[in-house]
């Protein structure tokens, strides 16, 4: 197809496809003439995975880069696929640097909660430092975010790194794929989620029901 | 205190807090001469929340003033806390406008999936409009994410809002402020644990355990 019909397949302006051409991040079609090339559908799926990633995934264009690089790398071992996945997306959270003299890891509070809760996991991640960061934060605001709340919460992100870790593929190509877009792409997607359930509980509390859990089809 | 005490008590420079108290964030301190004002307590917490809603919380000044605005009116209905509070924090997911002619509104296929899943909902809040957009942000991604799998990720949603609705005050003030930080401070403590549960899990499974949940201590 050419360029047109790639944009009005896509949704994406002509001027904007040259734009990731030019930059790489869309291989080069084949050439017809000097001034003409001609696309195929994996332009066409990789338009589109840009545009997810740039529109609901938030990214800016360096870090859609990253992780197209990361994504299409060959070269991936089984056992890192998660580090590897983990490492091109973005921080959650931009961590402090640690002050001169204080030591990088997680805070005694943390390490004792993520010890105590049996989970393994490497002392030196920099996702402890920003979960510190974050836990902090609510303790700044006046939200309450104790042990016990905090227990809740990761059993629920327990049930849902289940579903995340079973469906990802046994090959590493395609499973850092999918745990770097279903990170990138889902965080939203449970972001959403939590906020329409607020919804649907408190409307259920008003209507005087129970605000448990919704029965299943 | 003394501004420069506010500043080390804080952790906030001194030009920082000059520049919230010109723009209005933080209220004016009490005037001692001409030069000098005098804080207490109430201005070292909002100096708190400030970092924490601009640092962990990753809001812009802007969207820190309407945050503050929201929290500090006095004026809330209690039916409306929720409403209130979600149209505070900023959209998770910024969807594209319908085209001419297009309905505003939620997909079939998001409609379908919410009926038989029986949430209360209104069927014209933006967040379904930005549910829609996640959704097809991972099709376009190829991740695959069909209605059952959206519906134990749902599940999951469901435990979170249970903890969260359940800690929110009674009295509306107090409770749009819980829900507005709650909102915006816990989402990146969520986004956290999730992947440090995939780590947790896939450690585990690594280690020829089963995977499954960790015992509770």
């Amino acid at each position: 197809m050419r360029i047109s019909e790639l944009s009005s397949l896509s949704g994406v302006p002509v001027a904007t496809i040259k734009y990731y051409l030019r930059e790489g991040l869309l291989p080069s079609g084949r050439a017809l003439s000097r001034t003409q090339a001609e696309y195929d559908e994996a332009h066409l799926e990789r338009l589109r995975l840009i545009r997810a990633l740039t529109g609901a995934g938030g990214l800016g264009l360096a870090r859609v880069r990253r992780v197209l690089e990361v994504i299409d790398d060959p070269a991936v071992d089984r056992l890192s696929v998660l580090a590897t996945a983990q490492r091109a997306v973005p921080p959650v959270v931009v961590a402090a640097e640690p002050e001169p003299g204080e030591s990088r890891g997680a805070s005694s509070r943390l390490r004792a909660w993520s010890a105590a809760r049996g989970w393994s996991l490497d002392p030196d991640d920099p996702l402890l430092d920003q979960l510190d960061a974050a836990w902090s934060a609510c303790d700044d605001a006046g939200i309450g975010l104790d042990e016990g709340r905090m227990d809740a919460y990761a059993d629920a992100a327990e049930r849902i790194a289940q579903i995340d870790v079973a469906t990802v593929p046994a090959s590493p190509t395609p499973a850092v794929r999918q745990v770097v877009l279903g990170t990138v792409l889902m965080d939203p997607v449970l972001a959403l989620l939590r906020r329409l359930a607020q919804q649907h509980l408190s409307a259920e509390r008003a209507a005087g029901r129970s605000g448990g859990p919704s029965p299943r089809p």
